[in-house]
Order: C-alpha cells, then structure tokens, then sequence
C-alpha cells in the first residue's frame, strides 16, 4: 500500500529507528540500524556520537560506490495483529554537517531526539547520509493509522 | 565484536525479530522484517500464514537471482548507552516445507512463537528461507550480556 504525504512525514517524523541496507563489498547486502530525520521530504541520519568500532562507516564506503539503499521502518509486536512496516528505495549521498545548509537538519535531529543532550551529534567531521526517497511502499496485518503513530 | 556459538545461539533462539535484506531487480538492496528460527546453526524464516498483499514475496524471487542476504537483528532503546546489533551475512535458498526434513524447523517455530497457535505456520506451498551464516559482527555501546537477553 501507498501512504499518502502526510502519513509518509507523520511517520518518518515520530518514528525514532530504522534499518538502512546498502550494497557493500562484492555486492552483498550490509544493513545497520540508523536514527534519522526527515527534511522537506529528504531523510538524514548523521554519522554521529556513539562510540563506534571498526567497520561501521561501512555505510559511508558503500553509499560512495552504490547509492541505492533501503530504509526499513517497522513495528515488530508479539501480537501479529499490530504488525506493520514502511519500506523506502532511496538514493544515498554524503553530505558535510557543521554549516548553514544542515543546520536545519542537526536541529531537527536534537528536536526529534533529546538524547543529543548529552551526546553530541557528530562525531569527528560533521557528516550527514542523505537519503532521497524514489519510492515507498507500506505493510500491515490490520489497517493503521498512520497519523496516530508515536 | 564477534560473539561465542553459546551466546550466537541464544541471541537467535530468544530475539523475535530480524529485518532480512537481498538484492533486488537493477541491484538495489530490499528489505523485510522476518520471523526466524535457528537450527543447528542455520536460520530458517517462514513463508508464512500472516495476511500478505503483493509484494512480499519479493525475497523469494531475490534469493533466487541472488543469494546473498543480511540478516539484522537489533535493540532499539530510547536509552542509548543500551543499544546494540548483531548483524548475519548470510546465503540464501529457498526449501520447502511439510516434509519430515523441515518438521523440526517447523516445531521449533511453534516452540518459539505461540502466535503460531492460532497462525497457519505457512499459507498455500509449505516454503522456507533457508539462511546459512557466512560471517557476523556485533556491536554495542556498552557491553552486552548475550546469554541473558530476553
């Protein structure tokens, strides 16, 4: 199923995970759970605070090469009634944080997220996957309300 | 980080939920939330009894064309010090199901999810992903005990 505008922004916007898949080394599929936000339509999930270890800017590398990913938001719950998920085909670039054009997306991020209280949003070089939707399309057992989702 | 068999076993046995990603027509990665078990160390998802509408058999048709997947199980938590994933590179065929060969794959889905009570375990042709794990990685922000997740 198709969302409409509204939904598509009430969800992206109240949601606070999802899992991005690109296409890593020897075109195998790499996926990692990502926070983001949405801006005008435009997702972006920063490279961000939390410590990280060895192989998790895979994502940085395999956008370069391959910009086709997916973004998986979903609702798992134990009763299979309430089980729904919004899959998006996007077109991943890398974009620097840290100036006047993303600013409005490092405001959203605090604004969506109070846990960058205390974490910063970047770590090292500011920097911003962003991930432009081509397409969505939607899954429920049961039908949603979109708009109702927190 | 990689884990132990004992603690890769459990994390399996007890997490209900994993998002599954393949390739998809033109290379673009696809992903879905499946339901899983593991079985002598090879996951298994259901094509299962769930209401679907088009589209989601996609991951039949990618594995066919393509057998490499992930497989991504993940804790999302509002506190962040407590999140981690564990992700599977995976190769993928497709099995079918009802036969003495897949019966203890389909008893230990039962086991693991009592939805399967009232849930047909598979609709129309029994069919099984069969997952066969190459490599994982895991990562936390803080250390996780494994064998304790629930």
């Amino acid at each position: 199923m198709q969302l409409n505008p509204r939904q598509l922004s009430h969800v992206l916007a109240v949601w606070p995970v999802a899992r991005l898949a690109s296409i890593g080394p020897r075109g195998r599929p790499q996926q990692v759970p990502i926070v983001f936000v949405a801006v005008d339509g435009v997702i972006y999930s920063p490279i961000d605070g939390k410590p990280k270890r060895g192989g998790t800017l895979q994502r940085i590398r395999n956008v370069a090469r391959d910009t086709s990913v997916s973004v998986l938001l979903d609702h798992y719950d134990s009763d299979w009634r309430r089980l729904w998920w919004l899959r998006i085909d996007a077109d991943a670039d890398v974009v620097a944080g840290g100036d006047a054009a993303t600013d409005p997306v490092v405001a959203a991020l605090r604004r969506k997220y109070p846990q960058y209280g205390s974490t910063e949003v970047f770590s090292g070089t500011p920097t911003l996957l962003r991930l432009k939707p081509r397409r969505h399309v939607a899954w429920s057992t049961q039908p949603v309300e979109w708009e109702s989702l927190r």
